[in-house]
């Protein structure tokens, strides 16, 4: 397998090498994104293509350690899911002062449909010891992050119940088709519900572990610091809603305008949506939400809204989850600009006439 | 004259009844603005157009009421300034909750040569009253606001010591020609500094006052109502300083970049711009700042940048006046969105090779 890309065609590039890119706003129109068009984060180059007889470890603090092929893991019976995955930098630059870190803007987030084996399937072959206290989990990808002296590899540990969900997977197809490289080819763990790090790329690799994990990805980076010392880890992903048409900057003719787009959370599903046309106190009004193909999928909302009169307007929309949480009109900065759904304003201008 | 417009060639109409127009991105190139560009911020529609018979009063707490013709004003020695000007609400749509009123983005401002008379000869010749507290200017404009149960016009008040600064002027010209009817015509205020609702235009009459002026858009409009219930009036211009080139999203070869934009501020000169590229605690640096070529006019800046490398950064610039008055990451929120001077980043796209 050649290195893929480039991706400007594809995508809104934010860092070519290693390749971070957004999804372009037409992208978003559709529910599944494609995979060509799916929004890229990597923190090292792509590591090579592998085939089907690369080897899947689990060890660490089990019974019995295992080893899969990608072809031993195809001939098993698969799950597949649909399963919306945002990064948990997507909207960093809407911090002020801005973060250190890929100037991500508010197309960090897709959604696709993952067909694979339930991790927890997995764990009960190798049977996780009682000591241990989480999965970790190895990517082929590495280079250089803090302070090692040598490379790295991108390493993530997932508690122990978010690894034995029945929805975690280890993935071998993204919408129906062998995983691109870019998308972690030929394994890639999917934890549906929390920010894109826990999904890890270029799987080689499962460890019960009877410590928690400090590596890099878990503990320098991929936690809410915040300005007065405290912090926490970045796992599961707050409740956003999107507009995805009219795009930004959009300039329509007169007459009702149906406004649609995305609303999602890690927390639960979707209670309401709701949008604002200009400022002031009480000008939210609920958006029609349905039913998502999947639990783990966004929700499609409506708003049909008629404009005032020509001009440019300021277009708002918040979700609100079944925990309760409600999008925030300023998300609490944190030193390396995770999590932010804030409330995002689209523009668009109305012509006379 | 005929009613002008339309405006949207040559501005980003905000709002086209009365017309709200903000400038486009190629005209804050220019040091000044032209008068076909500048942009335009009105509370009704456009008065009719006069002729230099139009008369001038000034009356009240004054020994001695005067009335000028415009052609009688015209005959005066003149006064020229560059003068920049601000709208209160420009950035109004960048505070979060979302304010009522117009929704400005972020370029309401521009700059013109304005011609006239200074305000403080006039009030000399008419001879204040010693108990006068301030001046209040009357424009022809009218209509409906708050809570008056007829039309009403525009109206401002400012303090004495204001309106005896020998650079506020009665205009009669801007950019060295007549001035246009959106811009004022025949007669305009002009307060150096101050935010833009203060250069009250169409201006018909001067009135010295014995008590403080409390008309619509002077105390219920025009204020920072905050949330803990205290307000100030909205007087001088905050510092800011703004990216002119490139333009925001502009996509540009490798290379070094001159960054080139304006800074002002209505407390004082100008004494430090710094630019940041990308986030994090320690990233700004200085720019050069030149000497503005009247010192109510904005001072150009440039930074010489080296992009890092392919992909999408962020920019951001800050202007420090010599009031000690420095940009901030967030303005503080107040209920009408005035003076949000917050930093405002720009984006751009270094292309491969």
């Amino acid at each position: 397998m050649t290195h893929p890309g480039p991706f400007e065609d594809s995508h809104r590039v934010i860092r070519p090498d290693p390749v971070n890119a957004e999804v372009r706003p037409e992208a978003l129109w559709l529910e599944q994104t494609p995979a060509e068009r799916f929004y890229i984060r990597s923190n090292f180059p792509f590591p090579p293509g592998t085939g089907e007889d690369q080897p899947l470890r689990l060890g660490g603090a089990v019974r019995q350690a295992r080893e899969w092929t990608v072809g031993a893991l195809l001939e098993r019976v698969q799950r597949s899911l649909v399963v919306t995955t945002e990064c948990a930098s997507n909207g960093r630059t809407g911090f002020a002062p801005t973060p250190e870190g890929e100037p991500w803007r508010w197309s960090a987030v897709s959604t696709a449909e993952w067909t694979g084996v339930p991790l927890v399937e997995l764990l009960e072959e190798a049977d996780v010891d009682p000591e241990a206290v989480a999965i970790l989990f190895t990517g082929r990808d590495r280079g250089a992050a803090g302070d090692a002296s040598g490379p790295i590899h991108f390493q993530r540990s997932l508690p122990l119940e978010k690894a034995r969900d029945p929805d975690t997977l280890v993935a071998l197809a993204m919408n129906g088709a062998p995983i691109p490289l870019e998308h972690g080819a030929p394994l890639r763990l999917i934890v549906p519900g929390w920010y894109g790090m826990a999904s890890v790329k270029w799987l080689e690799s499962i460890e019960a572990i009877t410590q928690p994990f400090r590596g890099h990805f878990q503990h320098a980076r991929y936690r809410y610091e915040y300005t007065d010392g405290s912090s926490a880890p970045v796992t599961v992903m707050r409740p956003r809603a999107i507009i995805t048409d009219p795009v930004n900057n959009a300039r329509l003719p007169a007459g009702t305008v149906r406004i649609r787009g995305w609303a999602w959370s890690g927390q639960g599903p979707i209670d309401a949506v709701e949008v604002a046309v200009g400022g002031g106190d009480d000008v939210w009004q609920p958006a029609r939400v349905e039913v998502p193909s999947s639990r783990h999928a966004w929700h499609r909302w409506t708003f049909d809204w008629i404009p005032s009169g020509p001009g440019l307007h300021i277009l708002r929309c918040r979700a609100t989850d079944a925990s309760g949480d409600r999008q925030p009109d300023h998300a609490r900065w944190n030193r390396h600009g995770y999590g932010n759904n804030a409330i995002h304003p689209t523009y668009v201008e109305i012509s006379a006439g």
